[in-house]
């Protein structure tokens, strides 16, 4: 861990002086903030992963890129945001890019994926469970870097009548193995389904493999039992006090943990790089039943408040970073992609434009990184964070046509001006909060672009804006 | 340890095999919930108090007695109701019952307070900071069991004109050594006043001497900077990210995390047991820079839904209670007068109804105590937990009079039908949540007297209600 400090670790890495951890990133679906014990879910039903914060890392600030599955997947792969990597819509206006069975969309063979990269470091790479990045043939993840599947181009949507629309299938690497509902059984009745342990068993068995070939791995462990219909083994249905959502989290909690003590058990867990965290907020459409929390924060899924975007975010890496350390740097699944090409010493391609930054420093020497924030639906930037201040330039929760029909994105929540249901302009003067202050986001500040006098509630100017190069200054002059 | 678990500990003192416990109950002002890193605050910025909760015991489901300052102080040093011990009103219907420094009322004499019986203990009683039970002299704190007092009858309201009305007095003992404003500095402008620093000093020179006479002692720490007007110390404020409701609890954290390290320095942490809570919910209406939070609940002081009345709650006391636990007990502030005298190894009185629980083989055993939580507004029981399930019997913000002037008790939130500004009754069919799986009281269940048929989402019977008695039954035929 000393010599981590003294030498940057690609260097060491490069240098031969050890070899690069595997990188495990186990990214959860639609899973909140507020679902996680050490995020203050208030049953507390998650002692593994609080353990796994406790032993590591936890991020108070963490991001996806995108308040939908798919996009943000692609810009966790990528590295980039959903408007560079393609994954995102120009049919209507700040609409998330979504992949149904029938898209004829996909992951583009001119984006570089993580796995790609890392394969030529001598790495294995496999994906369990849920991919979302197209449908077809030529987006298949084993043509996009990664050595082994086993799991789904989608959700476990369904049942389908298997004529007009067949049921999802799911694969073994390039092979159809069988389809949900059929041949892997899901009860939408009771709720139990034994996916999880499947996927569960699939990690043990790929990290064991690994180990013993002595081979350095990625597994990408994008499991779903939290995204609607939420599911759990029967061991699991009835245990928690938070309904079928809740069991199906005291699942993942349980195999978080066997994954963990697994690494353990063969004694790689001081070289494997273990970050847990979801792809989007949780969606509350579907909530409390089938639906986490967002805790604190306003609205859900589908929403760039931040409900929609702040995740549960954990690094657990034994022996490098210190136990129980809490990190307040502004992260995103992005940098997920960044940081683990600097874990094995590679450098992120220099003919595009990469978004992730390296989190390394953050993770290992507790620095704090200056970086925005930026909060998309479709191609539309409709935030930006900058330290604890967020301006919003768009607002929208959904349309009066959806909420009418009892879809409702922020149920027992509505802050006057901010949840609204028309798309709202806010270019020329964007709503202004600050995040430490007022994490819920219900009070605007008043934003003063040309203040006459301090003032002791502090005032702010906008210096420079551009959409363009997503980026914008805010200058507190008190 | 090991002998405190066979023996019954008020038998062990009573057998002389150990001396009995200090008691020091550390309660906090309008602090919500959701104001601690250990419960999901997402500045996490008391790492004292969180690391207080992992060498403890942390509640999740501990409750103020009342979702107002006095009667919940009332009920936690008499162990009863404000129904019981008088801190109600009954000159308008579910009105909580304030002490506001002209008013003629307060503690009886014919209530028996937790000092008066550790007095006849051989403990010497101190109280720092806000009394709140009563400004006339035959309500002092001497006068009910209290040996000192540094502190005042009421909250840091002000500044007076000192005419129509004189600025809150600051008593030592039976002297009045000063006025808040005058003696006792507090800048409203800036938020500066030390005055937390003095109530450390109190609590640190009083363990000092108690330990130095080898006499038994319970400190309640009874301080206010988290009542608006907030404040803070020179040092800490502007420290804060949430600004100056933050700089007050950073205070306090640093505070807290001073009298634990003095009782371990002194060597009687062992022999002195430490409860940190709340008297209510954070004041929405003072929120964001007065006023802190409720996590993810409903609504905030004054109101009878979670964010009213459920408290932030630590029980501390190394070598006894297992460290890094965690307790789903429900449990009250009225709980602690049981409590304490159970440590002490005393009983009770049985002249009179006492509603607080002996919380011990909870903190000491872990074992779950079926009881319910009472939700009081003045005279009227609004609700009732039991289990899981809360029911609300009538429903109430506050009024459209005080919601048009921007009194706002629930910023941001609003449940139809259950946020309401009418008092609306339910008692036929009283509104029920399950807390659970909706923590955030925002999905009333249907509640169906005689479901005809098994559903897949369950019902529920009530088959018993009294609200004389304050039972009720509720079986789930699933």
């Amino acid at each position: 861990m000393a010599r981590a400090v003294l030498v940057p670790l690609w260097l060491c890495w490069a240098l031969g002086c050890a070899a690069p951890p595997n990188v495990v990133l186990l990214l959860m679906d639609d899973m909140g903030w507020g679902d996680l014990g050490a995020f203050g879910e208030p049953s507390k039903e998650t002692p593994n992963l609080d353990q796994m914060a406790s032993e590591g890392m936890l991020f108070l600030d963490f991001y996806a890129a995108n308040p939908l599955c798919s996009p943000s997947r692609a810009a966790l792969l990528t590295g980039r945001l959903p408007v560079r990597n393609g994954f995102y819509t120009t049919n209507a206006h700040a609409r998330n890019a979504y992949t149904p069975q029938d898209i004829v969309g996909g992951i583009q063979d001119s984006e570089i994926l993580l796995p790609e990269l890392l394969k030529k470091a001598g790495y294995t790479n496999k994906i369990i469970g849920k991919w979302h990045l197209g449908h077809r043939p030529q987006f298949h993840p084993l043509k996009h870097g990664f050595d082994e599947w086993f799991g789904s181009p989608n959700c476990h949507f369904g049942p389908y009548d298997n004529r007009a629309l067949p049921n999802i299938p799911v694969y073994r690497d390039w092979e159809m193995i069988g389809r949900y509902y059929e041949d892997f059984k899901i009860d939408l009745r009771t709720g139990e389904a034994n996916l999880t342990q499947i996927y569960l068993q699939e990690a043990l068995d790929f990290i064991s493999k690994q180990q013993a070939s002595q081979q350095p791995f990625f597994l990408y462990w994008a499991i779903d039992a939290t995204h609607a219909p939420v599911y759990a083994s029967k061991h699991f249905l009835g245990t928690s006090q938070r309904g079928r959502y809740g069991d199906a989290v005291r699942e993942i909690d349980d195999s978080v943990g066997k994954i963990l003590k697994h690494l353990q058990k063969l004694g790689i867990s001081e070289n494997t790089f273990v970050f847990f965290t979801s792809d989007n907020g949780a969606a509350l459409i579907s909530a409390p039943k089938q639906g986490g929390s967002n805790g604190p924060f306003l609205c859900g899924k589908q929403t760039t408040f931040e409900g929609g975007m702040r995740e549960p975010a954990i690094a657990w890496w034994p022996g490098h970073i210190p136990a129980g350390s809490v990190s307040r740097q502004l992260g995103s699944v992005m940098d997920l992609f960044t940081t683990s090409l600097s874990l094995v010493g590679l450098q992120p391609p220099s003919d595009r434009q990469i978004d992730g930054i390296d989190l390394l420093p953050a993770i290992l020497q507790g620095k704090l990184i200056d970086r925005p924030i930026f909060y998309y639906r479709g191609n539309e930037m409709m935030a930006v964070r900058v330290g604890l201040y967020k301006a919003h330039y768009w607002t929208w929760s959904n349309s009066w046509e959806d909420y009418s029909k009892g879809i409702d994105f922020c149920p027992g929540q509505n802050v006057s001006g901010v949840t609204t249901h028309l798309q709202e302009e806010h270019s020329t003067l964007p709503l202004l909060f600050h995040l430490g202050r007022d994490p819920g986001e219900k009070y605007p500040l008043s934003l003063q672009l040309h203040p006459s006098s301090p003032a002791a509630s502090p005032t702010f100017h906008v210096v420079s804006w551009s959409s363009e190069q997503c980026q914008m200054h805010i200058m507190n002059p008190a």
